[in-house]
């Protein structure tokens, strides 16, 4: 599948890992989500999210909780489900899933970034680490983004997601409160947004 | 479509604004290419394109014929291609396409754009007009890989899309040779692949 490593004399070993990498990521595009379009036709997959996010953090940086490095930022949510090429995507939801999520993460982080030249390895590993650490303002606020994005989509396409799965009013509220972390601006929209769900019958409150 | 404008004491105008157009962008996910992912089973969409553009100028920023900026470049790549949500894909060899191509996306532009609040419309606004003029450093380059990641799709699935439109190397040449003005170092290797393509069969060239 790699072009071109039959001639190394060519291109040089560097480019030749940067460009089997990129072909790798092509893979992203066939990782799917639970989340669907706004038209309903399909699922949303990971690189089109990853784009989306990109975007939103183009667009809402002004309302995230400290000062971040757009870029960094951005930089962090293009590659955040990069180890899902390998780990495939946990849905939020999902609880026996998540047990092992980690670890089969790791596994893909250390295999897909040391595809790269060492030099963009560290430092690729270095971004997702900090996104997965949520401890910085870049990472929590790219956090925010990351269940906001979402959680437009099941709100807009009528809560087929959360119907689906049997999602509840209180599990979304406690998997996506750290929005508020990364962003209280955005975390009072996403209250009214599950609210209106729950008005308008997309969400279920098991309390009422 | 757009959630919680029903109630704009909650949200300001201006985050109204922001999250229509956010939930806007998710049409890109639908506006599909003519090159086919590697796996060959469905072409490529625009959102997923744009993605793997974003990864590639994070990757081979090193390789520009000037130094970029490099954040630039990515939310130059990440966004070049949104007026497509109302001009739609213009295949690169589609010469009666071409003509009225410029038309089409400007006024896709002052309407997406103008989707946002005046701030943000002008700057995303200067950064289209900045790619599409490819005139700096910036736009070379993002230009540059605009070119290379469909060259790289349609040589790894052996030549299917060029085969499809009939297009032959002289063509692919013409048509990609400006990579060399964004990276002198991704031509070279851009004429490798045009050469191998030929060689392999998957590309035709009219002169042999």
């Amino acid at each position: 599948m790699i072009p071109l490593d039959n001639d190394p004399t060519k291109m040089s070993t560097r480019l030749q890992q940067q460009i089997a990498f990129v072909l790798e990521l092509d893979k992203l595009k066939q990782v799917f989500r639970q989340s669907y379009l706004l038209d309903q036709m399909r699922r949303e997959n990971d690189a089109e999210h990853s784009w989306h996010l990109a975007m939103m953090a183009l667009l809402l940086a002004e309302y995230a909780a400290d000062p971040v490095d757009v870029c960094r930022v951005v930089k962090m949510v293009l590659l955040h489900d990069v180890v899902e090429i390998e780990a495939g995507d946990t849905f939020l939801y999902d609880a026996d899933a998540a047990k092992d999520k980690a670890e089969r993460e790791q596994q893909a982080a250390d295999h897909l970034f040391g595809m790269l030249p060492a030099d963009q390895a560290e430092d690729f590993r270095a971004v997702w680490d900090e996104f997965e650490s949520r401890e910085t303002a870049e990472a929590r606020f790219a956090a925010a983004l990351d269940r906001l994005q979402p959680l437009l989509l099941h709100y807009v396409t009528g809560g087929k997601t959360w119907q689906e799965h049997g999602v509840t009013r209180d599990k979304v509220m406690a998997r996506n409160q750290h929005i508020a972390d990364g962003s209280p601006a955005l975390w009072e929209l996403a209250e009214e947004i599950i609210q209106q769900a729950v008005d308008e019958g997309y969400l279920r409150d098991p309390h009422e």
